[in-house]
């Protein structure tokens, strides 16, 4: 009998998992790599940084979901390398594993367009430490501010900005402003939290900028109605922990979140392949890396066009359906059937909400808006969320939240004052 | 109208809880201090550590459980001492706050009985970061051995050493068996979890000391049949980065626990009063420090002796008895009524549990012992539970896991490997 095939997934977000998913019973034997032990859900991360969901609900560990499929090891490990010529993958410790195909599947981190030294002062979000550090600054400074007596200060840890408004940013700031308006005014004796500014700051000239106009006015005018600044057309010039400078204008912030620009994963370097500018490798039809028929890279590292040669955005969906045409294109290989057929991406539409009750839903013909959208949206996740048991949770919780206005999950953990007192 | 009579509350515990709860309507002032910002069910800590419960379902904001009592201030901040005389505490930034009356309810840390050094080797468990950074060793340790080629450094990271067989060693060793016995096993394909050793060390002759003998031979039985090794009569001698030295045996571990002893918080200095050897102010019988009416000492802070001059144990409803004694006492003497009654101390019982179906429960004369002792235990931790919402979700929780076998927190967080990959 020969050896079986040995495919390697580095990367167990959703086009890793996709793959894994889509090889289901072919005749391979597959290690998935991740530096983590979870898959993280990352369209409701945002939820965790602002109080709505618990960690837990949206992050699963790797091996459990590979549990039932013996053909599959699970390995928590740091790549920091590809040996194109030996097929190898090479760990950080120098250590090697070969393979006959490799996925690269390593995502994105933000990005701060060169000026690293932001990312201190105003953290963006891709990992479950993300959003516990983004959670823990909003929670401590509103204890800040009934905390301290000087006026300037108070005002400054009651001044929320959020940088870029694509989905996440829209999400993020629609649910500080709720928790300041409608959730904790009678948790406070000193300060009145309905009166934190929450400023959402786009370079580019409206909200959403990935959805149609006509919604993105309407997720605007959602936005303002629950008390957020919707600043366009200004860019951040100047970010420290004072603040943020806008245009020319400094605005003192306690808080700041990063929500505006992401860099793909090294697996651009580790090839020595050819990038666009966020780092990105640019692909072959059949999404492997040019000049290496045996390695894949899909997600969110990967740079991939559609049949109108629009870039595909970087969406779970199309992570997936990416994941499951490499699984495809494995198992013809594998049957000795042609493979020939280039990947073809089908947009199924876009979501983003607005605080508790507003959303935007885009499937191009199809356009929603309001609480019907909401609900929709709401649904929708639901119905992705892996795992019966974080369904329930998840459905759990919102239902909670929406019903009581309680939100679940509001504890400062991680970098909290010393605790040297108990 | 005469200024208010201010009471401040130092430490978000069982105890100062309890005092708060005890004063609702009387005519005073509360300031309510703690550095975290949130009350934690401290005794169900250990299911944190060991991936059973989620962080957010047994720990809960403090001000939104006062939300309703206007009269209640609540503060996130640092006290770092009291001055006796001009009735202030001192916070850790110099600033000073007055009070009429003053309620020290500071708790306890764990104590390496002056080997701090063990400390970053073998973390207790008192806090959320202590829970998350031992279910982050737990399960790194199973993640590393599936990694590694070495036999004996896989060997030492599939071995658990719980240091001390209280109550809080004994639940964390039967979980940790638990896990590696029954939940991991269809996980790993490198590696039998089955096989991992837990050893739980106890200088004393048996495990449960507080418990009658005979249930502590049954937990001991139980535990031995999870497959929990129990090493008893002798104490740890040291304790590295490698594992520990248990009488001269040296045993190579790359997990240790450290559930053996408590330090009281620093109220003793504060106040510059006498001390018993844990650290504990030495209070009077109506639990005021002694030479200061106005100041009291509760919950672990305090020694405190029941009518048969026995200590009385650092269990919650030891604490909690303390807060509504002073609370009491407080009222009393603001309607100018004598407050001479001492402090009288009613146990209730003893509870421990050995993994998914044992228990041990101690009322004095009824004992009860194994699946319906564990079922009065969860239900009565259930009924303890602050908020519908926990109640609600640790049930579920509870449940799931236990039809299911899941386990629904097994995250890895915070210190996991650097984040530059994804």
């Amino acid at each position: 009998m020969a050896q079986e095939h040995h495919v390697v997934v580095v990367g167990g977000g959703f086009a890793g998992l996709a793959c894994i998913r889509g090889l289901r019973g072919a005749k391979v034997k597959i290690t998935l790599i991740d530096q983590r032990n979870h898959h993280l859900f990352q369209p409701l991360l945002y939820q965790v940084a602002t109080t709505i969901l618990p960690t837990s609900e949206i992050a699963w560990p790797l091996r459990r979901l590979f549990k039932e499929r013996p053909e599959v090891t699970t390995l928590m490990a740091t790549v920091s390398g590809v040996d194109c010529h030996s097929k190898e993958i090479v760990f950080a410790d120098g250590s090697r594993m070969s393979f006959d195909t490799l996925v690269l599947a390593t995502g994105a981190r933000h990005s701060y367009f060169g000026r690293d030294e932001w990312e201190a002062h105003a953290p963006g979000l891709k990992t479950l430490e993300d959003a516990t550090t983004i959670r823990r600054r909003i929670l401590s400074a509103f204890e800040r501010a009934e905390w301290c007596d000087d006026p300037n200060e108070r005002e400054a840890c009651l001044t929320f900005a959020v940088i870029g408004a694509g989905p996440t940013g829209v999400e993020l700031a629609g649910i500080i402003a709720e928790l300041a308006r409608r959730v904790l005014p009678p948790e406070f004796r000193r300060i009145d939290t309905a009166k934190a500014r929450v400023l959402l700051i786009e370079a580019g000239p409206r909200v959403l900028p990935a959805f149609p106009e006509k919604l993105a006015r309407y997720a605007e005018r959602a936005l303002v109605k629950l008390g957020v600044e919707v600043i366009t057309d200004r860019p951040v010039t100047a970010c420290d922990g004072g603040g943020v400078v806008v245009g020319d204008e400094r605005i003192a912030a306690k808080t700041t979140i990063w929500a505006a620009g992401v860099m793909a994963s090294k697996a651009a370097q580790w090839l020595g392949a050819e990038a666009d500018r966020a780092g990105r490798v640019i692909v072959a039809p059949d999404l492997t890396a040019p000049g290496h028929p045996d390695i894949f890279v899909i997600g969110d590292t990967a740079a991939v066009t559609d049949a109108a040669d629009k870039p595909v955005p970087g969406i779970a969906p199309a992570a997936k359906q990416q994941g499951a045409y490499v699984a495809r294109v494995i198992r013809q290989r594998l049957a000795g059937e042609p493979s020939d057929a280039p990947f073809r991406y089908r947009h199924a539409g876009n979501l983003a909400t607005v605080g508790r009750s507003a959303a935007v839903v885009d499937f191009g013909r199809l356009q929603l808006t309001g609480a019907l959208a909401w609900w929709f949206w709401g649904l929708a996740h639901i119905y992705f969320l892996i795992g019966t048991r974080s369904r329930l949770a998840v459905a759990y919780s919102w239902l909670w939240s929406y019903l009581t206005g309680q939100k679940s999950a509001r504890l400062i953990t991680q970098g909290s004052a010393a605790s040297s007192q108990k």
